[in-house]
């Protein structure tokens, strides 16, 4: 089977390069062109999306945005116009549950598979292979994808037809984002009262409070490395995909639309590359107080 | 050492009799008497605190809230009453760490040494000996209550000074209360986008959204299984103490805030008396839709 990759950034080319590693044949492509080192491994440098949908029977997708995949999807280059029945598109872009959707009709109506396969771990899980993988798929184009799945990726659950990968990432998103703003309540909190914030996250984490959030954000707030990680400003983007598909299912998610107004004022305070851990910093200007010094 | 026990509630009751099964005296008094099975055990029944102050070297309380503590300590028929220079009492309930700094010292102006040690881990966690212990006290008294502390409960820290106990169990119920909303709004936005939110938990429990609370509580609201547990209406209780604390100090905590307004709005609807994982009814309430049927 002939694979196809579009997108490789600092996701997408250690991703590409781990099927490449195993063997595939991989025609890729991207916007900046395909990086030396791909070249060198055996990728094969496609000119334009609509090339690598000519060539490969699978191909995956790795862009930053909805509009980016609209735009390797259906723009004047793109995918749709290769594409041929029986032909498979996974999608591994953190992008709207709802365009996902409505791609993936016009997708099929072309005789071809698609999937929504968003991952979590970042560049680190990217590079190990660690990625955890929520897929939206068939049953059977699952089946398909998984062994490639496995090339790039440890926790790989189907969740639902297409379109529930996403919904999958947007609620991790919602969580991570969230339990970030309470480690960082808490422990302001038992800063400002004189405790000192590394033993009460050490007793925490023994019992309910508990989580993977509190380890590792809650030593960043400690440590102040806000070095990234997951930068607020792609967490700005996740959360509005929440609070936009939110509105269009008529929900009201308080937090979430708080957590998103914080993440703005950490922007706003010169914080929009540093990684998401930071949204402590909303909290510690308000109360012109740190967890702790730098 | 001669042991004490004040309250010996639905917590307190449990806990007093690991100290008797292992082989400790303990002076045991309580405001509904001392339960039959208790004295059966060995368990010394005082007619009142001041007794067991004059008794005991070493003393507990554990009871409901910050007023019951300061009554038991400072009463008419109360511990200091009965203290004498060199004994050591012990707060094992969940208070406000303003207070008890000032019972602190009241307790120290008198030769003695005060210890401040809430649990977590509920009933279910007194009757196995599991609980987590939060400890604010010196070096020296922990050393001394430490073994005591052994036949009670499993993940035992010494947090800080005495007042570092409470402040930890504060930013635990803060991080509890806002991991239950979060993991509440992740899986009712998962729910109405058409996910199925078992699977939509199942694969976030692989990622950094993991968390006990997704764990424990998420099971809970897709099961429905809002026994208690741990009641709303005592979470209530805690984070009325991490606002009061929070206004004493200068800090802002918004979605501590917030989590209680919607608290407030469970109890409304008749949910006071059940889990605090039933904090999701109130954004289901608010969407007029649910994670999941009963």
């Amino acid at each position: 089977m002939k694979l196809g990759f579009i997108g490789l950034g600092i996701m997408g080319a250690p991703m590409a390069g781990h099927l490449i590693a195993a063997g595939h044949e991989v025609f890729a492509q991207s916007r900046s062109g395909v990086p030396p080192t791909l070249v060198d491994a055996g990728a094969i440098a496609s000119k334009t999306a609509t090339q690598v949908a000519q060539s490969a029977d699978l191909m995956f997708i790795m862009v930053p945005d909805t509009p980016h995949v609209e735009e390797v999807l259906f723009g004047e280059h793109g995918i749709a116009k290769g594409l041929s029945p029986g032909k498979t598109v996974v999608d591994m872009s953190s992008i709207s549950p709802i365009a996902t959707k409505q791609f993936a009709q016009r997708i099929q109506a072309l005789g071809c598979d698609y999937v929504d396969a968003p991952v979590s771990g970042g560049e680190v899980g990217a590079k190990a292979a660690s990625l955890t993988i929520m897929v939206g798929a068939t049953e059977e184009a699952f089946a398909r994808v998984k062994p490639l799945f496995e090339l790039m990726g440890k926790n790989i659950t189907l969740v639902g037809d297409v379109g529930a990968g996403q919904t999958c990432k947007v609620a991790n998103q919602i969580i991570v984002a969230l339990n970030i703003e309470a480690v960082g309540e808490a422990l302001l909190f038992a800063a400002k009262a004189g405790a000192d914030p590394a033993r009460v996250r050490q007793a925490l984490m023994g019992g309910f409070a508990a989580s993977r959030i509190l380890e590792v954000h809650g030593e960043r707030m400690i440590k102040r490395t806000f070095n990234p990680g997951f930068r607020i400003e792609l967490h700005q983007k996740d959360l509005k995909l929440a609070l936009e598909g939110a509105g269009a299912l008529g929900l009201s998610l308080p937090h979430t639309a708080s957590a998103l107004q914080m993440m703005n004022s950490c922007a706003a305070n010169g914080g929009a590359q540093l990684d998401h851990s930071s949204l402590v910093r909303a909290l510690e200007i308000a109360a012109n107080f740190q967890v702790a010094q730098a």
